[in-house]
């Protein structure tokens, strides 16, 4: 009960204070030993009924009655009894002719969505921010996020019927319901739901965005291991973690799209299962870790306009159909170039936010506007060497801290899957062969997991990658022989590969001393199979730089493209491409990468004219013996 | 009450009359004042029990009574009152000895679907017929369509056991059952179900069939601009609104197949609305405007047999799993020519009915005989430059007039996109200025529309396109927005397939003094990509027309197909075509289109002869300065 | 009752029994003129309450009580009466003080799930081995297995929460619950589940396995016609129906992939149709058949790693989300190769048994360790003459023996569409004519369902080729319009195919006099149309034939591919392909087949060097004109 003034120094002293119900007050508002006023409303032969609010009445019986009394009189009261039906009995109450009224208003004390267990059965109020509203065969669902969680109210107007149809998302409302076990969830049985207005909501709304900045907050968890380089990143990724935190707690779906390699599948699947244990605490509808959050491995290596469109397409139409909000979109080990700007700019027309976590090299000015986080190694002077894999496991840990026990070997995984250099891989070996992962085991399951993401194409594969990885997986003899199976047969179809290939490689002594490789993987390498172009090209790269111990090119071609790998020579692919560009009118030249890794694209046509200005320009590029191209190819 | 001779002449006169009910009647067929034929049943202390008929029931009181009775007694009552509890009492009624008996039926008038939100909980008749058979896991389901509309009767036999299994879609029941809210709709519970036979099922029959006749009539709305041109289309397309109005009358699903360009989605997406509306104003069941009609782009210019293999999978397995009938088949801004026929043959095996509204070069001959519409202005001495998209905003608008107000910018779209040169085009500009859509905004939104078709590959995306063309949307800032960044998008991926195609370009004067452009799309444009070759041929022909101002023939050529355009040159393709078919042996040449547009294919190891033939028949061909090729051209 | 020792000699002699009711003896277990041991629980005015286990407890009335008694008291009572309420009213029992004690336990005398309709409502035990356990967002269902089917059991904790947590899938339960009807099938609500432990587990697996093998075996059918190379494979085709039927009485799913051609069809649909009917028959649940068994088609000729990992992830999540077993894969028309062994080796990772049934050359000891079944004419010195559709229908009939009079005619078609020189097509064409096949609609029937297949790619189109097949499907006069119409627009797109390729044929002598043709299907064939290249070389290769009567070869290749055919000459296509893998350095080759058909693949740019020393081969081959290569290329 709030009394108006009830606590306050004074106000119970002197004489009688006598309350004043509000309208709205029920009889949790009334206690024993306080007088109330009350209106005569009926009069029978044994007593007569009482109003002291809407809801509240009762009898007060004629054997403690004195004189006459007629309808509309006032009576003041105090409780004499309740019965076990509810029925309530009062009894005048003796205040004498000289008291106080004080007006009571209704308790509306509210319920957190943390305490709904212990109040199932209980009508109860909340306030929160609608963040879903979804209209069933049967009753209208709105999900309510207050400071704790989200919940759904189910307001039953007729069936199929849009209820409260004034209450959009984004409003601030008080409910008053009753908690309900359904479904495997707790769920709210609306008995009203308002929209807050003016100053209410402008409290309740400062409240909960307090709260929700509270809770957003990433966990301070300690790297896994001491690397002075993710440090300066640190501060960045925890920006992501919040803002993945605070889109959980606001019901926004999440798509997650990743590169569909070793590295990518090392960043995306921990964040996945960090957010989805992350969303069913906050989430009291059992279904929503599923619903909430969608991974998907990217179709190129940048956000084509195809998958934008897909997006956008998919997202619009939950909206349509299940009143969701539109998604956050989280790129992974994808998104920092200006190939993903047209994608960005098409949902930037939508309430889509994005953040990405790549270590490709970025155009940051490109992108910068578009995005709403952005983490890089390149931003901050460090390279690929950090892979996103690694910085993902961190950005799990700092969404949900509990999943750190199951990611440990997971770092590893990714720097082997990019060929990392980072001086930080024997530490992350070290801590994956703690966990009892030894160095074979982490080599093959780069392997493997690259070699199952080829074959998934564009399906997520959730749990077989999940068993691969052995994140939410248990079975580790399973874990054990699948990792070394597929990794064997990568091996085996890279073998096949490259006994087609090797071959038809051709060979040429560059000025500047390095080894040049050509390989047409057009005519001399099987199409539509594991290896593709790009690792075909890797792969010849690498047991060239091991047999001849020189600095070696290595380009692979095809009838449009051409992927780059340098070792001991500074390319320069980016300045390289801008030259291209302008010299080959009608080329259609365009591309990119870094220094010693990259891909270049024209028309068929030109093909020729494109490689060997290439192979011109890299006569004159000046040998480096500490670059080494171990990085990330796209194919 | 349905009296047999009540109404006749005499029938009345005289004497008395006694009714005699037959055994289905029920208390609503009694009435005050009438004496009734009871047979005695029950002998109580204070009365007898009468039996009226099965269902018509009640007591006489003993003080009404005189002498004794016995059980099986025959006593002539009328109706002293019908108690709250529904309990009838009756009294003996005095008509002497002397009185006719006439019979009386069970009055079955029968409620119209329209009028069940007033007779909800009551128990009600209807008459119509079976046009879903549905069987869920609960009751069957059947959708019954009298003369105003489609309700769905649930009837329980056993949970997931099939009700009335003789009855089946296309037979006329009379439903005897009680009008619920369900789910958001009106849903008969059924009491009784009866398929009518002989007479009264050709009564009923004719009777539906005149009222269906009737409303499938289309609106005879206004043209929204003058016209004379189209006016010879009008009837022709005033047959395919009342064609599909009565396919949604019958409860028959649609599907729409429609080019994937700016046109096609003018047309498609207009009359998929409006379609929508009218089925959720046909249907009780909310879901019908989702259930029955989908929109799908065509993969192809024309009906490719994998499309329709698709299609009648689907509706197959619609019929099996939902009790749907097979879909009409409506094909938009596709499907007049001789390519569409094996697809339509394969379709005409099961009862699919086909109407197309197309404007590409048709082949009246081969298709006619399949379709059960046809609207093309070629079949009335009009041309292409009447677009799909106009005449489709003309056919919703005949099927759903209240849209109207949504597409007067439409037919402008339309027209931009397939550059149409008609002489309505001003006319149709002029009434989208007037909406607010200056000139740049359509033809931003041609472009867009077309950008955005391409990325949605085989996706309808609905909700997007109707973003973009703001029909059945209400942002019109995002729309804008949305207009024209993809616009831009279109533009700046056409600059950069010019950049790479035009150095490309070979340039030859004919000696009839046209210029002859050809372009190697597959070599020197870039691939699977924006613009496709169709539209780069396209964009390279405008160019150049603008450019030298003379008579301009471009053909862009792949490994296996040409496209060809010509301005200011009488080629007369299909001629071409058949030429080149008989001329060059093991061509494998085909292909279509008109005088100054098509594409032409071939197989691969062919291509110069056939090309090199091509060019030779182009030299000879006539100029004709008033021809010109802007016009839809099939990537 | 079960009596512990009841039965026995001498327990009952002498004077008097009383027995001990077991703690969860119910009222069934309490039979008239028995004396119970019983305990005085109540005292009141009217007599005595006694407990004669938890649930039986009853009023001994004090007219026939004697002496005095106290709560805790023991007394020996018989059953006086049942009231129909079910309160049982007892009476002392004179047993004298001389009475052995005999302990009851209580009957738990199982009902098998094939007397479940008999027995709903009522309460019954059951015992079996659980196969599924799905959480719903109700109960939770456990699908179980005893000797005569499986039924579900909806056993509810709370909404949503998996009951019984520790019961698993493969675990032997005993269940007392209550049958129901549910949703058009049979459910037990679950009172009690517990799992059998120990000797009762033991003996219970025993029985259930017992029962099982018994189940399991195949009907003993004679086969349609008689043929003694059939006999031969009819011990291994009976195995693998038993492997099916055992996995149906399993309760696990069953995905069935096929080569997606004429011969592949004729052996799935049947084997899925017979499968589908015998599940229909074993599963109380409706649904059941097709959630349990999917069919469809391959990719490619054999089992691709796309597919198996698609596969894979498919029933993981099946798992994962309706708690089903892994499935067992049926390879029909394809997997005997070397090249299915890494998608075979992939889901051996996984509880998922392998059975094949294929015609293709196989590579037993590449395959053997990896199949739970294998059925191939080769194993047994027999060709593919012998078709999968003609092993398969075999096979259906095994397994669901009502289904023979639907299949009589398809081991004709399947014979047709692998043009089968076997022996016995004679005998399956007149059983087919009997049926009312003649020849013509047969050789169409083939024509169609291969030209269906190719326009259906990757769906299973069940009801299109049910309707084509006539099998579960009764519209004749469609069937064979369908049919027909299908083979005509197949020929049709043959002769265009073939007027394009015959021109570009090159013709050779070959020095062992047989003629040489090669075809160019990448330039001089329609590409990405039906037919494909492997069928259009087998198309020319056939009019050649007739053409010469000589003894032919002929060669179709496309960039990176040549498929093989010959009549007359004996090649050893395997021999071939592994002396070009040794001789072509970097050629990629691989391939197979036999004798005188098959494929070989290598890279593009070897193409030219392959083919001509694929040719000089052939100069060599020694001329054997009794080899036909009348067999199944695959595309």
């Amino acid at each position: 009960m709030t009394r108006a003034s009830a606590g306050e120094p004074g106000a119970d002293d002197g004489d009688s204070v006598v309350y004043d119900l509000a309208a709205e007050c029920t009889a949790d508002d009334v206690e024993h030993g306080q007088a109330y006023l009350a209106a005569i409303n009926g009069i029978v032969d044994y007593g007569v009924f009482v109003d002291l609010s809407e809801s509240v009445s009762g009898l007060v019986h004629e054997s403690v009655l004195e004189g006459t009394y007629g309808v509309g009189d006032e009576l003041v009261v105090e409780l004499e009894a309740v019965r076990d039906n509810g029925d309530m009995a009062f009894e005048p109450a003796d205040v004498g002719d000289d008291y106080a009224v004080e007006a009571v208003a209704h308790d509306y004390s509210l319920t957190g969505t943390d305490r709904l267990e212990a109040t199932i059965g209980d009508q109860i109020h909340l306030e929160g921010e609608v963040v879903q509203v979804k209209q069933t065969a049967g009753p209208t669902i709105f999900h309510v996020a207050d400071e704790y969680g989200v919940v759904p109210c189910a307001a039953f107007e007729e069936a199929g019927v849009r209820a409260f149809p004034a209450v959009e998302v984004g409003d601030v409302v008080r409910v008053t319901g009753t908690p309900e076990h359904r479904e495997g969830s707790v769920q709210i049985e609306v008995d009203g739901l308002s929209k807050l207005e003016g100053d209410d909501a402008e409290d309740a709304r400062e409240r909960l965005a307090e709260a929700l900045e509270a809770r957003a907050e990433p966990h301070d968890v300690e790297p896994l291991i001491d690397w002075p380089a993710f440090e300066k990143l640190r501060p960045n990724l925890q920006e992501v973690a919040k803002l993945l935190r605070r889109t959980v707690l606001e019901g926004r779906p999440i798509r997650v799209r990743h590169h569909a390699d070793g590295d990518g599948m090392c960043a995306a699947v921990p964040v996945q299962i960090a957010l989805q244990r992350f969303i069913a605490e906050v989430h009291e509808d059992e279904n929503a870790p599923r619903h909430l959050i969608k991974r998907l491995p990217a179709k190129a290596p940048f956000y084509e306009m195809e998958d934008a469109t897909r997006d956008l397409n998919f997202a619009l139409e939950d909206r349509e159909k299940h009143g969701q909000q539109l998604p956050l979109l989280l790129m992974l080990d994808n998104g920092s170039t200006a190939e993903d700007v047209p994608a960005y700019e098409t949902l930037s027309h939508y309430d889509i936010p994005i953040a990405v976590v790549d270590h490709h090299h970025p155009d940051p000015e490109a992108v910068e506007d578009l995005l709403d986080a952005h983490v890089n190694p390149y931003l901050h002077d460090e390279d690929y060497r950090i892979t996103t894999g690694m910085l993902c496991v961190e950005l799990a840990r700092m969404i949900y801290p509990d999943i750190t026990d199951e990611l440990r070997h997971v770092p590893a995984v990714a720097g082997l899957s990019d060929r990392s250099k980072a001086d930080a891989m024997s530490d992350y070996l070290e801590l994956a062969n703690e966990e009892g992962y030894d160095d074979e085991r982490l080599q093959d399951l780069s392997e493997a997991l690259d070699y199952a993401a080829f074959w998934l194409r564009y399906n997520s594969g959730d749990q077989l990658i999940q068993d691969l990885l052995q994140i939410d997986s248990n079975d580790e003899e399973r874990h054990r022989e699948l990792v070394s199976f597929l990794a064997d047969r990568a091996r085996d179809d890279v073998d096949v590969q490259l006994d087609a290939a090797m071959p038809h490689l051709e060979h040429e002594d560059l000025d500047n001393g390095a080894h040049l490789y050509r390989i047409d993987v057009e005519n001399y390498a099987h199409r539509f199979t594991y290896p593709a172009p790009g690792k075909t090209t890797g792969e010849i790269h690498d047991r060239k730089i091991e047999e001849t111990g020189d600095p070696v090119i290595t380009v692979g071609y095809g009838p449009d493209f051409a992927v780059l790998r340098s070792d001991g020579v500074r390319l320069d692919i980016p300045q390289m491409v801008t030259e291209l560009e302008e010299e080959i009118s009608g080329g259609g030249v365009s591309g990119g990468g870094h220094l010693v890794v990259g891909s270049i694209k024209f028309v068929k046509g030109k093909r020729e004219e494109v490689i060997d200005a290439l192979v011109d320009k890299m006569e004159d590029a000046e040998i480096d013996e500490a670059l080494s191209s171990a990085a990330p190819i796209d194919d």
